[in-house]
């Protein structure tokens, strides 16, 4: 189904804007088998959130094997919730088709994050795949964020709002969203002023320590939907112990109850 | 052995600033093994080249069987020649961690490319690995290019030669490179000037219709060295058929003494 689609359907049966981040570091894990948290981790949780999103890093990490991981755990998510390959690829125009067969083909993601350094042609072959999300990178959550994306221009917009505002115009399909993180509230806000039909996906709540209140009240467009908050760290080791599982579903529910108390569902 | 004193070490000892891009595409290539014509391209340009450069997008595309391509062709590039894994990553600290480990301790390449989109919490990562080379994107070599890295700051300083400058304060070991398309003679020009010492890696001649000698007259440093010339489309498939390891040596070779001799070697 599309992406677009799909997420709404599951936010709407789920009454959630949580997207779980499938982001497992095997030193913090309480078990040994990598597939078998994710597993648990998908079951405690899959009727609390409108989407996971699995971060490339952490399976390349693991070589090969982790990549076999990353792929049977897509699998393993049931087929009516999205799942957003976080890959924050960027090449240019012959590389960037590869990496869509590899990101769209064959680990089969629904929808994933892209860079914008490259330009248009660099993201073209992610949306040449009808149907799949596309989620530039515009203000991301961390502290060095500031270096380059602050980078004001002659008219006095900033870099980030520029990649939001071109972003907004190759946005004809609606497939295309934004990255912005949660530890930015104003930036944010400025953001979801400028598009305000965009999907925002919201890093940064919990272990990055962006505020969860606000980014619910400045990421939501005007029907209190198309932001996606994600939590990973905080929900993935609530415990730390052998109750990781029922921790993390304490933990999910927590945070969508929140969300929804902010929208006030 | 460190990156920079092996990349100077084997361009003196080959005479050559020519780094091959190993980006195999199967559907281009004249036999089935991929692993196969990446050795015969190996073997055929070993004593031509400063250096190799595969592009992950094309091991990723064919799925979890390239990345074991990728690996052992790695393994296969006999020791003295370094190794730059074309990965463009770029990612919040903990996530960059984790592709660092990926790309330095699983892979084992001596150097990577990054994007800077994310400021500097997203590279210091890489550059925690002593001895390891860390290219950050600049001006890429696409059309699209302009669309970002050419924003103008108030100071008349476009985006890209803000990076340069930026990573040149980073580059206190020597250790940090930009990436400079060669399709953008007057741009490598501007920042060869602002970077006199930094290491340059120029991708774009040929395929994509950059211009050789002005990438070489303007790339190089004062000693005529430190900039690496990419090549892939031209050399991997200058036949395309089964005589192709033959012709991508006669290439290189021809790429190479053009090199040399805009060098005046």
């Amino acid at each position: 189904m599309e992406f677009v689609k799909q997420l709404v359907a599951t936010s709407r049966k789920n009454k959630s804007l949580l997207c779980i981040g499938l982001d497992p570091e095997p030193a913090k894990l309480p078990v040994k088998d990598v597939l078998e948290f994710n597993k648990a981790i998908i079951d405690a949780t899959a009727d609390l959130v409108c989407a996971y999103k699995p971060n490339l890093a952490f399976y390349e990490s693991m070589g090969i094997r982790g990549l076999g991981i990353l792929k049977r755990t897509v699998t393993y998510i049931p087929d009516n919730i999205p799942v957003i390959g976080d890959a924050k690829r960027g090449d240019i125009g012959n590389t960037a088709v590869a990496y869509a067969k590899a990101l769209f083909d064959y680990f089969n993601f629904d929808a994933v994050t892209v860079n914008p350094y490259l330009g248009y042609d660099s993201i073209e072959p992610f949306l040449t795949y009808t149907g799949k999300g596309v989620f530039v990178l515009c203000r991301t959550s961390n502290k060095s964020a500031a270096d380059f994306q602050d980078l004001e221009d002659n008219f006095g917009m900033k870099f980030y709002q520029s990649v939001a505002l071109r972003a907004n115009e190759w946005n004809r399909d609606g497939n295309i969203g934004l990255v912005v993180g949660a530890t930015y509230p104003e930036e944010l806000k400025s953001i979801r002023k400028m598009c305000p039909d965009m999907l925002i996906l919201i890093p940064g709540v919990g272990a990055q320590g962006g505020d969860l209140e606000l980014s619910v009240k400045y990421g939501v467009d005007k029907n209190l939907e198309k932001a996606i908050i994600v939590a990973a760290r905080q929900v993935l080791y609530a415990s730390g112990g052998t109750d990781y599982a029922r921790a993390a579903r304490k933990m999910a529910a927590g945070i969508r109850d929140t969300i929804n108390r902010v929208r006030g569902l």
